[in-house]
Order: structure tokens, then sequence, then C-alpha cells
């Protein structure tokens, strides 16, 4: 194979074989591909595309880059799911534990904060005690046990991703739909999910802001996953406003824990709600509303709460910290944002406030900076609500006054207020599916390698 | 200046800005931009291409990134010529002298052989003493004095080009229009020509085979050097047979002195005259018509001839070996290659037979390699000819007869013989022309830099 004939065809918008990506993936692996060349192809990649096979291919090759884990000794399909990432995103908090109160068996990886976006694992990190550096036995262990399970990113899952995002970055070749895809899916393989639900975000507060593109995005998710044999469903759903009210680490342990208890009813617990819908229909097979019939039976009935504790007294958590929040980190200054004007809030900024809760701590600058998991924001109104001038919008909650009062401007700047009551948008906008395992996988399906990648985060 | 954000434009197929171009350049020469970020803008060049303002500030800021020769001390414009490469293409040794003997300032920069193709420069080392590596003054004092001077190709001009370059073959990026044109334009630029013309070989033996690109590309190089404040002529011309009776580099020169005494009168001769009338009426003024007529009495009259001793000597070389070809570097078989058919030629692959003169040692396989002067072959026939089997189509000139008898197969694999006699194959397929420098040059007139940029070979 040659590295410079593999460009040429790319370039000439020609498909790539099977066995040249699989080619190229073992050599970048290997070190033995200079990055101007990848750097290169990635580029030919992106303004010539990829077709579904070539895209399958390349994802499945990255995921055979690294070890893969072996979750044979769990019974079923395990079902993950991703996040394209979003602010005041809990879902994962909340349909975790759902949809394995159901029955299911959720094998989840997780990744951190990034950018305006806040991090799963940041989230769970705030309950004191709470650890996601399984080992193998310990993860599957789990699994079998409580029927879920969640593990940080690794690094040795599919490193050729690694190599591959951190040549994107620098190349202004990141925005490709074939890159974005076979980097989420080949990391999800890797991590041994059969199933797999996608939270596609779209609008201002989501990294792929357009709703085109978004869609394009969940469609072609949906269509490289059955491609390389998995069950696949994914949802477009709105993140032109924070998903919940708060924007934290602990605030949102608190959302979530509210939601499970029945004690929040607003679109957070609505998506929470479908998205373990969609993994339980995923894992068992179901039709979506006898899944959702299930969730919310589960939900009802206190279930969910109770595998909550389960679940972070399993990870060493401490359970008492979701019935008693005063044993989350918290902050020493509560501030409310008062309304300027009267009218209908028209718009929540969700990138806004995320960075405005990342500036007050509750993300990392740095890939090494610490976060503070106690501060963030509450919004106390929603969109489409009316208020008048001098009452409050959201509640800062920060570790001084002075770093509350510094980021007041910022959040009036993201609540938008006007005359008229805005239009009600939509939560989910679509829903792709492709629930049967294709009866030829493009690639002869993994042969399991032992030992376990080592997880870690 | 931000890297990411120019590769992220030229992605999105938007056009780069004067300043953005001239900051690119300065920080490659600079060794600050890392190749993966150059080799993903080359990609996004190649596939998107770049507009004549671009094309041309490249080429300009290109042209700037090292020594630039100052010819001010020469009254007039100084013109160059340059071929896109071919086989058999002994042009700059008669053109040279004949344009130079009407008067035309002949500033010239010629290049080593490439593939199978041959370079001036070793055609003019076959020459007892001919050196190009000529200082400043000695180049300007010898064009002062007889109107002509050649220097080889400098790396101290156009460094961006060398880096360039480089990056281009490995990453597939080499037949991008906007690169080749500021390729070759910048160096003819830093090297102070003021007048260009151009021969851009069209056809199997070119290094651009197409028609079409080989149209594109004078087309291109003419609009460009004109944005660039140059006087422009390209002639698209055949190479789809070698273009003299000869291959290899002693053997072009003798041909070019019997072009000279006015002994051939075949396609060699009509493109060098035609070559030598571009580049004077370039350097004059004059209507190509005019400019033709002083070429073809200057040839007639001998003064071509008397030139071309007159430059032999100016650059060391011994002028006696212009008349008596005993001096020159010689072989020591000469052996006929015989045609085992009988019919007309209808083909002369001049690639083929660019290879095997190569292959005899009058091209260099390895950038270090040694040149055999005397070696290569000799074409006895040409495209249209008859021939019966058992006639001669070809004399190669060897070292051995083992190297001899080693590349007859080739030499006969490479003529083809039909049954029925070709059309004739146009000579001059285009002309594409901008004589009047236009009034605003898009970028100031350069600064003249000393010292004179050290020329050498």
């Amino acid at each position: 194979m040659n590295m410079v004939e593999i460009i040429r065809k790319k370039r000439d918008g020609e498909a790539l074989l099977g066995e040249e990506i699989a080619w190229f993936v073992r050599a970048l692996c290997a070190g033995s591909i200079p990055d101007y060349q990848v750097s290169a192809l990635l580029m030919a990649i992106f303004l010539r595309g990829m077709n579904g096979e070539e895209t399958a291919a390349l994802t499945l090759e990255m995921a055979k880059s690294g070890g893969m884990a072996d979750l044979s000794a769990v019974p079923g399909l395990k079902v993950d799911k991703h996040s394209t990432g979003g602010v005041g995103d809990l879902t994962t908090l909340v349909a975790l534990p759902l949809a394995a109160a159901c029955g299911a068996k959720v094998a989840k990886m997780s990744g951190r904060a990034l950018g305006h976006t806040g991090g799963t694992l940041d989230k769970l990190w705030s309950i004191p005690g709470f650890r996601t550096n399984l080992s193998e036995g310990e993860f599957t262990a789990q699994l079998n046990q409580i029927g879920c399970a969640l593990i940080g990113q690794s690094e040795a899952l599919a490193p050729a991703d690694k190599i591959l995002y951190a040549l994107r970055d620098v190349s202004a070749t990141v925005e490709s739909l074939p890159l974005i895809v076979s980097s989420i899916l080949s990391k999800k393989i890797a991590a041994g999910a059969d199933a797999i639900v996608l939270d596609v975000k779209t609008g201002s507060g989501a990294l792929m802001k357009g709703f085109e593109d978004s869609m394009a995005l969940a469609e072609e998710m949906v269509k490289i996953g059955k491609l390389a044999g998995r069950r696949m469903l994914a949802l477009v759903t709105d993140m032109d406003e924070p998903l919940g009210r708060s924007i934290g680490n602990a605030l949102e342990i608190r959302e979530a824990v509210a939601i499970l208890k029945g004690e929040e009813e607003g679109r957070a617990a609505e998506l929470c709600l479908r998205i373990a819908a969609a993994m339980l229909a995923l894992a068992l097979d179901l039709a979506e509303d006898e899944a959702l019939k299930r969730v919310r039976a589960a939900l009802e009935e206190g279930r969910g709460l109770l595998k909550l504790r389960e679940w972070v007294a399993a990870q060493g958590g401490n359970p008492a910290a979701i019935d008693d929040p005063s044993l989350l980190p918290g902050a020493r200054v509560r501030r409310e944002v008062k309304s300027l004007q009267s009218g209908f809030i028209t718009a929540i900024d969700a990138r806004a406030l995320g960075l405005a809760a990342g500036a007050l701590g509750a993300a990392r600058e740095t890939k090494e900076a610490a976060v503070d998991y106690g501060v963030g924001l509450e919004l106390l109104r929603q969109r489409g609500d009316a208020v008048r001038a001098g009452e409050a919008l959201a509640a800062v909650y920060a570790q001084s006054e002075e770093a509350a009062l510094r980021c007041e401007g910022d959040i009036l700047a993201a609540i938008q207020i006007g005359e008229d009551e805005p239009r009600p948008r939509p939560l989910i906008f679509a829903r792709f599916e492709r629930k049967a395992p294709p009866k030829h996988s493009i690639l002869p399906s993994f042969q399991k390698i032992n030992p376990f990648p080592g997880f870690s985060c």
C-alpha cells in the first residue's frame, strides 16, 4: 500500500477499499505515516466525503485499533447512549437508572466537560466517592448484578481516534460527517456496545448548531452503526436553550434526583424518559410505546430512584448524598439575577450560560484544571414564561460574591425578553432508527480481545 | 493570523486575502507552521482552487521569500523562457542565441533533467568548460556585453517553493493549477524576468499529458504572470513525440548547432524559431510576424551560430566544440535499431524514449548521480515516415554493446508501426498572450534586494 496513492484516490473522489482503510489505520497507529500525509488525507475526506461502506470500515478499524472490551460474560445486548453534548444535559443521570430498572443492560462510557458543554463524568464525580475507573472485572460484575455500569472514556480505547482527532483539531477538519461519525462510534463499539442510542443536539448550545447538519449526523450515525452491525436509534433534540433548570455538576445531580422522585415534569424529565425508553426498546427489542410505558411505571414506582442509589453505591459513591443534597459539594454564595425588563422570555442562550457556568468553575478551561462541583447556575424561569422587571430569572451558585456578580451581566445578556409570547419549540425534532442488525456486516464480526483495555479516567 | 482559520477559509472555498497569503509564506519560511497544517492547506487549495488574485499573490510572495535578482544594471526588458519539460527539447540552445542575436536581453534560468525529461543545464554542461554558476556581476556583465546569460536554478531563489514542493510531492497535491503556476513563475520572477515565454508541452511525453490541462495551464500562467506585472506569452506545443531527432545531452548540442547552421528544417527547428520570435516580440515590443522575420534573418545570416559561440565562450565553455563535435563527450558504441515490420511510423512514445535514454545514463536517477553526457538516442526516422522491415529506425549511443542492446526492446516498443499513414499532428496548438503590463499590479512592485542571491548550480 502507498499512502500517496490513497490520498490521491480520495482527493479524486474515489472510494477507498476496505483493505486500504485497514492499512491506513494500522500504519497510523504504528506511527509510520507522517502527519502531513494524514492531514492531507483528512482534508481530502473533508472535501470529498466518504460513502457508508468507507465510513463503516473506518469506524470498525478505528474501534479495533486498541483493546476491545469483552462483555461476553454479561448475557444479552449491552446498550450505551451518547449525547453530542449540551448544556444542563443530565439525561444520563436519569435515563441510565430508569432503563436498568426496567431490565436493560446499560454499559455506559462517558466523557468529561468540553468547551461550554458539561460532562457526565464531572457530574458523577461531584457525588462523594463516586469512581469511574472500574476494572474489567468490576465493570462486568456490576453490569450483571445491578444492570448498569459507567466508566470514563479510556485513552486505550480506539487510539487511532485520538491520533486523528489531534490532527483534525489543528487542520480545520473537525466538522466532517464521516470523521465525526467514525470518531464517536469507534469508541462506543470498542467499549462493547451492541446497541447505541444517540441524542443529537441541535440549536445554539449544540456543538453542531445547524438543524440540517444535526439531521444529517443523526441519519449517518444510524446508517453507519447499522453497517457496523449495531442496533441504532437516534433522536435529534433541542439544545437552543439549556435542557434542565440547572447548569453545574452537583446542581444537575440534584435536579436528576428530583426528576427520579417525580418532582419535575419539564422538558428535561420528558427527554430522560424518551431516552430511557429508546435504550430499553433497543436492548429488549420492544416497541417504543411499550418501552415508554415501562419506563414511566419505573419512574412512578420509584424504581429509578432506587436504581440510582444502587448504582451510586456500586461505584463507590455515598448513596446518602442522593437523599441529602447537603452531602454534595455546595457553593458559599447564592445570588439571584433579577430581570431588568418585563415581558416574555423569548430565548435562553444555552452556549452563553454554559460558558458562564464554566467561568464560575463548573468546567475546566485546560485539561488539567480542577472543577468546582458546587458552583453553577439555576434557571428560575423558562422560555415562554412571563416575567416582570425585578423578578428573579436565575440563581448563581458561586464561591464568592465577586464571582457571582461577575457573571450577572452574561446571564442577563443570555436571557432575551420580548413583548410577544414565543412559539413553543419542539423538544424532539426527529427520530432515526435501524433496529435489526444487518444480515451481513460489511466486515467480519470482531474478535474479542483480552485483556480488558484497562479503563481509566 | 491563525493558520487553522486560513485552512478553514480555503476549505470552505473562500478566497484568501493578500495579507493572509503573505503571512502564510513568511511563516512557512520561518518554519513556524507545522507540515501537517501546510499539507492540509495544500489539499484544500488543490480541491477548492485559487482565483487569479490569490495565485498572483502567492506567486509574488513566494518570489520574495528569498533573494531577488537585481538586473537593474542591464537596460531594457529582460526576457526568460520556460518549458514545462520535454524529450529532445533543445529549444533553449537555439532560441536563446537567436533572440539575443536580434537584440533581446535574455536572462535565462534553467533546471536539470527531471524524470524522463531532459534538462538544459545537463545539455550545456556537456560542452567542456561550460559553467552556469555565474555571480551577479558576471551575469549582468555578460548580459550587457553579449545579450544573453544563463544560470542554474538556485536553491536561494524562492525557498518557499522548495518547501512547498517537497510537501506537494508526498501529499498528492502536485497537479494543482495554482500551485504549479506559482511554483514556476515565482522562480522566474525572483530571477529577474520582466517578460516570460512559456512553452507548455502537451502529449504523452509531457509532464501534463492532457490537452485540456495543458491549455488551462498556459492560460493561467499568462493570466497570473500578467497580474504579477510581467509580459507573458505562452505556446502550447506538441510533446507526443520527441521534439528533435536526438535525445541525450551532447547529441542535442550537436543537433542545436545543426539547426543554427541551417542544416535542419524539422519540427525542432520550427519551434526554436517560434520561441525565439516570441522572446524577441516580448522583449522589444514587436509584432510577432516582424520578430519572426528578424529571427529567420539571423538564422540565415549565421548570426545565431555566432552568438552561440560567443555565449559558450562567455560562460567558460570551449567554443571550438561547437564546430568540432569530436570535442564533445562521445559514446564508445553506436548501434542501429532496425525495424521488425514494414509500414508507417504512426507514433513515437516520447516518454518511453526519454526513459530509455535515461537508462543509458543520459539522465540521473537520483539527485546526486552523475550524468553521461555522451550517451543517448538518435531517431533516424520520424512519425509519418514509411519504413521497411530491416531498415534502421534509431541509433543508440552507449558506452558498451550490452547497454546498447539492453534498450533495443524499449526503443522498438516505443516506435509504433502501422499500415496507414498517420495524420500530421500540429506542432503548435495554441498561443496565449498578454503583452501589456497591467496599470495596477495587485501588489506593490518589488523592492529589489541586494545582495544578488548567490546563484549556484
